[in-house]
């Protein structure tokens, strides 16, 4: 879903910012195929009309990258494994290489056993978890991807962050329609959101996203970054991200809740952030012709439902985020023109004009 | 959380509800193993307060057992298995039996390669997921359950039910704590709490819960039960009511959406529901006492965060159940008139009085 609405934006295509994040990256002194695979993961990402998780994280990316605080070189440690599972120490490296790598062991242990489970410590901000399991879906497996986060979300009856908004991707394939792309925070939105909504200006955000710093509620989207999202559905979201933090954090001896580095606030440490991966084959159980004719059966059926009055269309998980790629693919993605901006101060900084 | 607020209620010690129950199963035609797995489950959903899934499905499963719509002895058959893995056809037998044994060959796949995951097809209605998390948990495992329901709510932007209320639930050993018992509906609450609310004659629901046969918000509890429940948080509890469909419906073979009989409103067929569940051993990548003392740390910090205006208490996802069990053990487990009326017109029936 586009969160753009102003029409001071510009159009780029994909190809055009995934070109100019490669060299600004390599400028910064990662290797080459990592500086294309983040580059890739946020165009992605904004391709897909998340734009909170997109291409306007490159010059946070590269602010740390340069202080030290993110490796330049991404050296994955695999400290312990066994068929089914392995934990990886991710050298403190770029998250989005760290993830791709961890997804790319989690499914070919699924290959060999059925089920590939991943844990991931000493990592950093790795985007849209649906650039993960979208892997394992191609691989033709269920794909799991959590992540934890900087703390910002109160526990429930609380009014202090603790938990990130720890959010989760669930990826499954189909036959002739396209994967379900199912990604969440355990928020009632994204962080991401509200960064942005702040970014381009606006004046306010829904009421229910956010409390402020003192536990009201605010709509003021620079209010809400000081103060703390609030979990989905009260308790269950709550519960939610606390077991994310189980599955990204606790489990794989990463640092959790409120001791994980916040990507923009904290610049005198790393942010030791875990991960948590699993893929699946989806003909664990039945064949795989069965299984993609059954998914293909239970998409056209959702979508072919009776509508509630004022509804369009039903969409199954992941089908607008398609629909927007297509459109963006095609017109390029718009970037608003405080974002433009940002990036183009990175472009000069690094001697790598962002093209026009 | 006890829905009983009413006055109007008895008090029954949970052994009393325990060997009668099974008395009455055994009375029914089941073999006495099966007949105590099933009152042992329901009285222990009772104790734990989620009344909705407690003694008070008594009738109903005996009237299905009695109708042949349940078989009367459970016969698994492994029909696919490997060493992280299983398919298991459930034979159509009493859900709570079909599901124990199940989480205990994850459990016991766990022991053995670190993950286990078997899928279910061919069973039945088996009751309070958290029962078979907490297996796990207590094998110090972390524990996921999931099952399909009959169509009770429909996708987002939809009026008419295609999914179940769909549960899912984690457990999460810790070591001086009790462990995190964590179980949701996808719905905003489940279809059991309305059922319970029409069988205690409550006039009204909140809003919000539900919508009625035509699509309108409704706080009827009736009207509610004509109509569907809504997804908790909107797109978000949609798409995972349709991944709980995936697990447990189409990727073990079973019938997935609504094509899945119906407990309370079809007896011309059998349920045919499946169900997944997954065993992970908590020292997959840590030594278990490092997990455990980080599971203890994170439970001891999120119960003293600095509380909102007017919450006395922040709970632990699992500790009200707790709590309430705690009171009930000792005070007796109360049951409202009307479903004490219900459980004595099945005592009645089989022959073996209701204890007063």
């Amino acid at each position: 879903m586009s969160s753009l609405t102003s029409t001071a934006v510009r159009r780029y295509l994909p190809d055009q910012l995934i070109g100019w994040a490669t060299r600004i990256l390599e400028k910064a002194g990662l290797p080459r195929t990592e500086a294309y695979i983040i580059a890739d993961h946020l165009v992605e990402a904004s391709l897909r009309g998340v734009d909170s998780h997109g291409i306007s994280r490159m010059p946070i990316y590269v602010k740390r990258i340069e202080m030290g605080l993110t490796a330049r070189e991404t050296r994955l440690t695999v400290e312990r494994e066994a068929a089914a599972f392995a934990l990886v120490d991710g050298g403190n490296g770029s998250g989005p290489v760290v993830a791709v790598r961890a997804m790319e062991m989690a499914i070919e242990k699924a290959m060999a056993t059925g089920i590939g489970v991943v844990g991931v410590k000493h990592s950093n901000h790795c985007g849209c978890l649906a650039y993960y399991t979208t892997m394992a879906a191609s691989a033709r497996m269920i794909g799991f991807a959590a992540t934890s986060a900087p703390a910002n979300m109160p526990p429930w009856g609380g009014r202090k962050p603790y938990f990130g908004t720890n959010p989760f991707s669930l990826a499954v394939p189909a036959g002739e329609e396209s994967p379900i792309i199912f990604d969440m925070a355990t928020s009632v939105v994204a962080r991401g959101k509200i960064i942005l909504a702040a970014k381009e200006g606006k004046s306010s955000i829904p009421p229910g996203w956010a409390i402020d710093a003192e536990g009201r509620p605010t709509t003021d989207p620079v209010a809400a970054l000081d103060g703390s999202v609030l979990p989905v559905g009260g308790p269950k979201g709550y519960g939610l991200a606390l077991l994310v933090d189980v599955l990204s954090g606790i489990m794989p001896g990463a640092l959790f809740g409120p001791y994980i580095g916040d990507l923009y606030r904290e610049f005198d440490r790393k942010q030791g952030l875990g991960h948590f991966f699993m893929a699946m084959r989806a003909d664990l159980f039945v064949p795989m012709d069965e299984f993609l004719g059954r998914m293909d059966q239970m998409i056209r059926e959702i979508r072919s439902q009776p509508r509630a009055e004022g509804v369009e269309r039903i969409y199954i998980p992941g089908e607008i985020e398609a629909g927007v790629a297509r459109q963006r693919r095609a017109e390029g993605i718009p970037l608003a023109d405080g974002v433009v901006a940002e990036l183009a101060e990175l472009g000069n900084h690094l001697g790598v004009a962002l093209p026009t």
